[in-house]
């Protein structure tokens, strides 16, 4: 039996584990709460390139305290030796009474098998209490999920889009569209991705930097890719050709879970056809292009949404409207 | 790795499952497809009063063609000897190669074990592979958790309120707020509860039926329970006292995973003091009641919202308007 204090405490977990999103591939940014007698003693997350797992930080800090503790993870802790030690042995060492973990980890290596040792080892497990918690750490890992589903990353199309739908004007270069404080919205967006995706033409054109220039954040930027085309400076990662679905197989191999595209209209329209768009971001901005604008949608998407995708969520920032997309659910 | 295809199948499942909510307490109403190349060979929900299982009913339709299949289910397979042998068991001998599972079980005798059991029998098991997947399933099987974290069913109140906010008139009855097309709508939400619920006063005031009118569903009605007062006629279960944590406990005991709470004002109230509340269905109707009628809430929850939650559906019907609250998520 849980508590509303082990829900408030798993929740928590959860966003200390988010906060690491984009800096913890190849994997799952995991956050962990370690609790004795009402008092958190420990906390952590996955570090910077997967390690150290947010158990273990957690565990370090709290030190002798987590005899006897709760231990509250966002997924379910590992069991294989990787590159670190299984979680289910540190927490095990460490003496935790309780483990109340968010999601079970679709990781073959680890599905059931850590519930199971955590258990064997005396532990008391409580395993995915909440529905809408679960719901919740599904989202914050689903790059983790997608990759291991998939091969590739999670991949969120972001366009920022004229009042009538177009991305830009032929010939023009980079029109501004956005107001600023929708940019800065969308710089901490990126500081979430795990890499960043422009198509050639874009690159070309708009020459754009890619990284999150955004001040109270910590120095963190994704990779950046360029999609086709001849070349692609230092420090970007460039794969040439028209097979979008090779290339994201490519980036699920390096380790990447999450990659954002933000254009152009050629590169969103590959995507969209061949199913590889998992999430769509689009700002409404508001000038107006008209007749002679590039537009990335057969049909405005503001008057007639996008095919095969559902509004999840509106929002008006200033003078912008940002609204999100998840594909259909049938289910 | 998945497919699209697994990805439909899975979410097939889920349907599969969900068309049984409101019959299969104590147990979940999980879903199952067995596919061989290509074709559903085998498809079943959890049956009236929990038994069989969903998997038995698949694979018994499926037979010898379950050899070499892939079975999809909604919820990880059981692992231990109920009234009813291991859903793990069935799906070894029927000699299945893939399992598919949208969601872990977070039930004690099951978490982990499922999977861990059919992967020492060489099944390849793919567990949770979808993130949005994942939180559907958590959705369908909410009663199961919430009975298996707290002890008590999944609360949903449900209210059908004027345009300013009041429940109906002081001493004058029942007062019609709501559209015929609506009331449909609600006796659909009913047939999907395992119980349903008033305070002593409503049923004395109004002596509603509480049953499920709809023709087209089968015939079935939750079990009908009426809190407090002293009495209640044959078939309904009586819960007499003003204890509300300790009748849903109750509840739990006896098996319901899901209670619709459909007034009136003052046990509304008295369940949100209480924070048993876990969703709240509001329906706006276009009557005007005035300064005497009787309101749950201090505040009209069309204008001010409800402390503590957050709209997360709004939907027209005809000339009514349907609210879905969840509580607000610190996450």
């Amino acid at each position: 039996m849980t508590s509303e204090t082990d829900r408030r405490y798993l929740a928590a977990a959860i966003r200390v584990g988010r906060a690491q999103l984009g800096r913890t591939w190849p994997n799952p940014a995991v956050g962990c709460l370690v609790v004795k007698d009402g008092v958190v003693v420990g906390m952590g997350a996955t570090g910077q390139g997967g390690r150290p797992h947010g158990e273990t930080v957690a565990l370090d800090e709290a030190g002798d305290d987590a005899k006897g503790a709760t231990a509250y993870v966002s997924l379910e802790p590992c069991n294989h030796h990787g590159k670190t030690g299984p979680c289910t042995l540190a927490l095990i060492s460490a003496g935790v009474a309780r483990v109340v973990i968010a999601l079970g980890d679709p990781d073959p290596r680890v599905s059931g098998a850590g519930v199971t040792r955590l258990r064997e080892a005396g532990i008391e497990v409580l395993f995915e209490p909440f529905a809408d918690l679960c719901a919740t750490a599904a989202q914050a890992h689903r790059g983790h999920f997608t990759r291991l589903a998939k091969g590739r990353p999670h991949v969120t199309l972001k366009l920022a889009l004229s009042v009538d739908g177009g991305i830009g004007l032929s010939g023009e270069g980079q029109v501004a569209i956005t107001a600023p404080a929708t940019n800065r919205l969308m710089h901490g967006l990126r500081s979430r991705m795990d890499a960043i995706a422009v198509g050639a033409v874009t690159y070309q054109t708009d020459a754009p930097q890619l990284t999150v220039r955004l001040s109270g954040l910590p120095d963190h930027s994704p990779q950046r890719v360029v999609f086709g085309g001849s070349e692609a400076p230092d420090g970007f990662i460039h794969l040439p050709g028209h097979d979008l679905d090779a290339h994201l197989q490519t980036l699920g191999e390096r380790g990447f879970t999450s990659l954002l595209v933000e254009g152009g209209a050629k590169l969103a329209r590959s995507l969209l056809q061949a199913h590889l768009v998992d999430d769509i971001v689009l700002i409404q901005g508001t000038p107006v292009l008209g007749p002679d604008a590039i537009r990335p949608f057969e049909v405005n998407p503001f008057a007639g949404g996008v095919p095969g995708f559902t509004v999840i969520s509106r929002r008006q920032n200033g003078s912008d409207r940002i609204l999100t997309f998840a594909p259909d659910r049938k289910a």
